[in-house]
C-alpha cells in the first residue's frame, strides 16, 4: 500500500537537496578557479565555459545514449528474437510436433533527439532476407500535445501497442494478426497528460505496400485511454475505432491468424480472399497493475465492407493473468505495458525476474456467409530476464479449433492442437 | 487538485538523491587529491598534449562525431524524406489530381577516417524493401589530391552533385533522371584547388546492376569547375564530360522521368528501349550565390550510339533563381551547394530560414527518328528550416508535354499537367 | 499531523533533483578531461577509479568502442571490400580475360557486452541488394565455457574460421565453398583454454534459408583444436566433424566452386544436383606460425548420403606457405588466424606491412558415378596493410581442370585456366 510522503520527510528531502546544490556550486567554482590558474589559460577559460555546456553526456540504455546540454541526443537501437517453436495438429497438416527456428526479429536503428523538441526514430527489421522498415518518424512535441509524420502502429489495441519487446507470451492475440495490424505511413497527433492519453491520425499504408503504385488506400485510425493511478494500482481503460477504404474497385483483403508459432506458415483459421471496399474496426481495453500482479483484457469487432453483399463482422478478442514471483513487477508507460526491470539480476547474485502468465484467446471469423474458422486457445507463458535487456520466454498452448482451413485426413475440420515455443531475446 | 507524493516515488527520490550526494563527496575528493598534486601546473600543460590525442572528442553534426587526435573518426550518419505528392493530368493517364504517400528515401550509415589520411563512407537507402547502396567508398588524400575506390556519383551536375538533402525543388532536374545519373562502382581522382576542382574516374556500373554477370559496361567520366569567391559572391563555372559504352550486344537503353512526383510510377515522357551499344554526355553548369541571392543554370546533351543507325542527341537543361527570405543564405561547398542553416532557429525564438526558388526545366527527347516526347516545366519552391537538420519543402509545378508518352483519352498527346509535393526531411 | 507533500512541491523538487544531476555530470565531465591531462596522476588515480565505473570509456578499434565499468560496451562493426577480379579460359565458357568489378562483402553490425557475462553481435552483408544475415548472436560465458544461441560458422575448417578480412589469398580454399560452408542458426557451445580449443553445436540452417517453411534440415558439428604455443611459435592441429539430415524426401544438395573469383558465376567445377538425404563431413587442420614465416594445411572429406545409391565422398585441401616482409607477423587468436598489424605504418613515415603467399589448392568431385570435376590450383597472394585496418590484396592463381563442367569450343573438359583478382578493403 502506497502510503503518501508526509510534510516531516518532505522537508528533509528538501534540506537536504539545498545542501547538495551548494556543494555543487562550491565544487563549480573550485573548477572554474582551477580552469582560470592553468598555464596560459586565461582565453581557455572562457572557452572552456561553453565547450563544457556542448560537453557530451553518456547514458546506458542497453546502448550508449550520446547527449548533450544544447538537446540533442543519439543512441543506437536493435533487438533480436530467435525462436524455436511448432505445432502439433490431429496430421491433417502435416504439421505433427512440426519443430521450427528462426529469427523472428532482427531490428537495427537509431533514436535521435534535435533541439527544439523534434525527436526521431529510424529502424527497421533485417529478418527476412529484406528490410522492412518498422518505426520510421519524426515528432515535434515540446509539450504534452505532439505531431508525428512518418511510420508508425495507427494505435490499435494495448496488445498492439505494447513492444513486442515486453508481450505477456511470445505471439500476440490472434485477432491482432488475423486483422492486418502493421504500421502504417501516416501523420498523426498525441496528447499525453498525467492520466489521460488521446492519439489520433490519417494513414497510407505499410511503407513496402506503398510502394505498388495502385496502392491507394487511406484510413483514419484513434485511441483514446484513460489511466490513472490509485496509490499503488495502475488502471488502463482504452478504446479505438478505426476506418480504412480501400480506393480500388479490385481490392480484396483476407484475415487469418497463425498459431501461435510463428516458425510455421501454416494457419489454421483463414477468411481466404474476399471482395472488400474497406474495413472498420472498435477495440475496448482494459488492465490493472497492482504489484507483482496483472490482469487484461480486450475485444476487438472487425467489420468488412464488401460490394453488394452482407458486411461480415468478425470477432477477437483476450484475457489474462500473471505475476512476477520475484518481487519485480510488470511497468506501465504511456498507455502500454513497459519493461520487466530485474531488482536483483544475476549480476548482483540474484536470479533476476520471473514472470508467469495465463491467457484465453478468441478469435471468430465466422460471418455473414464467411466461414474462417473459430480458434479458441489457453496459453501460458514464462518468462526469465536474467538481466535487463536480456530475456527468455516459454510458451505452451492448446487450441481448439471450428471450421478449421485444413482439414484432417478423415475430413475433420473441429479439432485441437498444442503449439509451444521458446524465445532468447537482446535488445538495446 | 494536487495529488500527494506517494511513497514509491518518494523513495526513489530519495535513492536518487543519495546517488548524487556519493557523487558529489566523489568530486570533491578528487577535486582535493588534484589540488594537492598540482603545485607547479605549468608541466601539466605539456603533458596535457600527448593525453588529450587519446582521449575520445565528441562533437555534433545531427549526430555525434567521436574522434580523437590521432586522426580516427567516427559518425552515424542517416535521412529521411516523407512525401506526399501527385500529379493532376488531363484524365489520360488516370492520374487526375493522384495523391500519393512514401518514403522517399531512408538512409541509414556511417562516415569514417582513419589517420594517414583515408575515410570512408558506408550508407545504403533502405526506402524501397530491399537495399540500395549509396555511397560506399575509401578515399586517400592527404592533400588537395586524392583517389577514390568504391561507388561515387561519376560527376554529373551541379544538380547532381549537389545533395538530394539542399535541392532547390524536391526532385531534381528532369534530364539528370532522364539521362540515368545513379551511383556507380569504380576508382576516381579529385584534384581539389582553392577556386578550381577536377575530378575524373572510370566507372562499371551501379553496385545492384552489377549483380548480373553479364553486365561488362564501361565508363570514363570528368568535370571541372571553376569556383572563384568575389567578395561576398561565389561564382560557379562548371562542365562534365561522360563516355560509356555498354559492352553488351543485346543493351538497350531507355530515357524518361518522371513528372517531378516520385510517388507515381508515370512518366509522361519515355523513349522506350532504343537498342544502343553505349553513350556519351556533355554538360555546362553556371551559378551565383550573392548573400540571399542565387541563380543557377545548366544545359546537358546525351547522345545514344546505336548500332547502324542515326544516333540521337537528346538535350535537357534548366535555369533558376532563388532567395533566402530570413536573412540567411544557401552555402556553397566543393562544387556544389550545401546546407542551408538558419541563423535564428526557433530554439533561440526565431522562424528558421525561409527560402523560395523558381525554376525552368527543359527536356526534349525528341531526335533522329525516336519520339520520346517533349517536357517544359514551371516549378515553384519553398523550402523551411526550422532548426539545422529538419526541413519541410513544399512545391508546385506545371508541366507542358509535347508527344507524351500517355495520350488523353481523345488520343492527344500535347497537353498540360500539374505536380505538387510536399517533404519532411531529417538527417543527421 | 504530517500532512503529505502535494505534487506541485514533488516536482519542483523532482525538477530541481534533474537540475542538479546535469549539473554533477558536467562537473565530473570537467574532472575527467582535467584527469586525463594531469601529471602526478597516482594520487587522482585512485580516486578516478569509483569515478570510472559511471564514467563512459571510449577506446579505438577502428571504430570507437564505448564501454563503462559496469561491463556494458558497444561498437559498431563493418567492412567494405571491392573486388576487381576474373578469370581467363581457353575459349569455353566465353571468358577469355572476363574482368569484372563488385562489392565483394559490405557488412554493417554491431558488437555488445551485457553486464553478467553475456555478449552480442548483429551483423548482416548488404553487398547483394538483399539482406544476409552474417553473425547473428548471442553468449554467455563468464568463464571458459560459452553458450551461444543465434547464427554462427557451426566450426568448420581453419580456413573457414579465420575471418575473410585476414585471409591469405582473396578467396578461401574451394573446398569451403564446394561443400557449401555458410553461417546457420543453432545452438552451440565452446571451451576455451590456454591450449585447446572444443567447439559444438547443432544448427538447422542458413536464416534465409530458413525463411522456407519446407526447410527442417538439422545437423550436428564439433571441432577441437590443440593450439600450443612453444616458444616463439604457435602450432595448430585441429580436426572438425559434421553431420547432417536434410530432412526432405525431395532433397537435392549441389557441390560447386568458382575459380578464386567472385566477379564471375562460372564455376568450372559442378556436380549438378545430387538427390540426397543428407551429408557428412571430416576435416583435419595443421598450422605453425614463427616469426615473420607460416605454414598451414587442410583435408577435408565431404560425403553425400543418397537414397538407395552409393554415397560418394568428395575431397578438398589446400597446402601454403607464407612470410611476412616487413619484420611484422601474421597473428592467431583461438584457433584462427588474426589479423597483420603494421608495426610500421604510413603515419609513422613506414610503409606498412607486406606478406606474401603460396598456396596450392586441391578439389576433386568426382567419385561413385558423379563427375563434378577435377580443380588443382597454385595461388600467390600479395597483401599490403598501409595502416591497421586498411587492406589491399593482389592474387595471380595458376588452375588444371580435368572433368570441367563446361568444355571448350572443341569440346575439350581437361584444360587450364587463370584467375586473377586485386582486392581493396577496409574495416572497423
Amino acid at each position: 500500500h502506497a502510503q503518501a510522503m508526509t510534510a516531516e520527510e518532505a522537508s528533509a528531502l528538501r534540506a537536504e537537496l539545498a545542501a547538495l546544490r551548494t556543494q555543487v556550486e562550491r565544487l563549480e567554482a573550485r573548477l572554474d578557479a582551477a580552469d582560470a590558474g592553468s598555464p596560459g589559460a586565461s582565453p581557455s577559460a572562457s572557452a572552456t565555459a561553453p565547450a563544457a555546456s556542448a560537453a557530451p553526456v553518456t547514458t546506458w540504455k542497453g546502448a550508449p545514449e550520446i547527449g548533450n546540454a544544447d538537446g540533442w541526443s543519439f543512441k543506437p537501437r536493435g533487438r533480436v528474437q530467435i525462436d524455436v517453436a511448432g505445432i502439433d495438429t490431429p496430421g491433417a497438416t502435416g504439421n505433427r510436433g512440426g519443430i521450427g527456428s528462426e529469427f523472428r526479429r532482427v531490428y537495427l536503428g537509431v533514436d535521435g533527439k534535435i533541439p527544439g523538441g523534434f525527436s526521431y526514430r529510424v529502424e527497421a527489421d533485417l529478418a527476412n532476407g529484406s528490410v522492412e522498415l518498422t518505426d520510421v518518424y519524426l515528432t515535434y512535441g515540446p509539450g504534452p500535445l505532439s505531431v508525428t509524420a512518418g511510420q508508425v502502429k495507427p494505435f490499435w489495441s494495448l496488445d498492439e501497442m505494447t513492444s513486442d519487446l515486453f508481450t505477456s507470451v511470445m505471439e500476440r492475440a490472434a485477432f491482432t494478426q488475423a486483422f492486418g495490424f502493421e504500421r502504417r505511413l501516416g501523420l498523426s497527433a498525441q496528447y499525453k497528460g498525467k492520466a489521460f492519453l488521446a492519439q489520433a491520425g490519417v494513414f497510407g499504408d505499410n511503407a513496402n505496400d506503398l510502394l505498388d503504385d495502385a496502392n491507394n488506400s487511406f484510413g483514419v485510425d484513434g485511441r483514446a485511454v484513460w489511466m490513472p493511478k490509485f496509490g499503488d494500482t495502475q488502471l488502463h481503460l482504452g478504446g479505438s475505432a478505426h476506418w480504412r477504404d480501400f480506393n480500388d474497385s479490385a481490392a480484396t483483403t483476407r484475415y487469418r491468424a497463425r498459431p501461435f508459432a510463428h516458425t510455421t506458415d501454416v494457419r489454421l483459421v483463414d477468411t481466404g480472399a474476399i471482395a472488400a471496399t474497406g474495413e472498420r474496426g472498435l477495440g475496448l481495453e482494459a488492465a490493472l497493475l497492482s504489484g507483482p500482479f496483472h490482469a487484461a483484457g480486450e475485444t476487438f469487432w472487425q467489420t468488412v465492407r464488401r460490394p453488394g453483399l452482407p458486411d461480415p463482422t468478425f470477432f477477437g478478442g483476450y484475457a489474462e493473468v500473471g505475476m512476477v514471483l520475484t518481487g519485480d513487477s510488470r511497468t506501465y508507460k504511456d498507455g502500454a505495458f513497459d519493461r520487466l526491470k530485474p531488482s536483483s539480476p544475476i549480476t548482483a547474485g540474484g536470479i533476476g525476474a520471473f514472470e508467469v502468465n495465463a491467457r484465453y484467446d478468441h478469435l471468430d471469423l465466422n460471418d455473414a456467409g464467411i466461414v474462417g474458422g473459430r480458434q479458441k486457445a489457453a496459453l501460458i507463458g514464462l518468462v526469465w530476464a536474467p538481466i535487463d535487456y536480456v530475456r527468455i520466454t516459454a510458451n505452451y498452448g492448446r487450441l481448439w479449433i471450428d471450421d478449421a482451413r485444413i482439414a484432417t485426413a478423415a475430413g475433420d475440420r473441429d479439432y485441437s492442437a498444442d503449439t509451444f515455443g521458446l524465445r532468447t531475446q537482446i535488445d538495446f
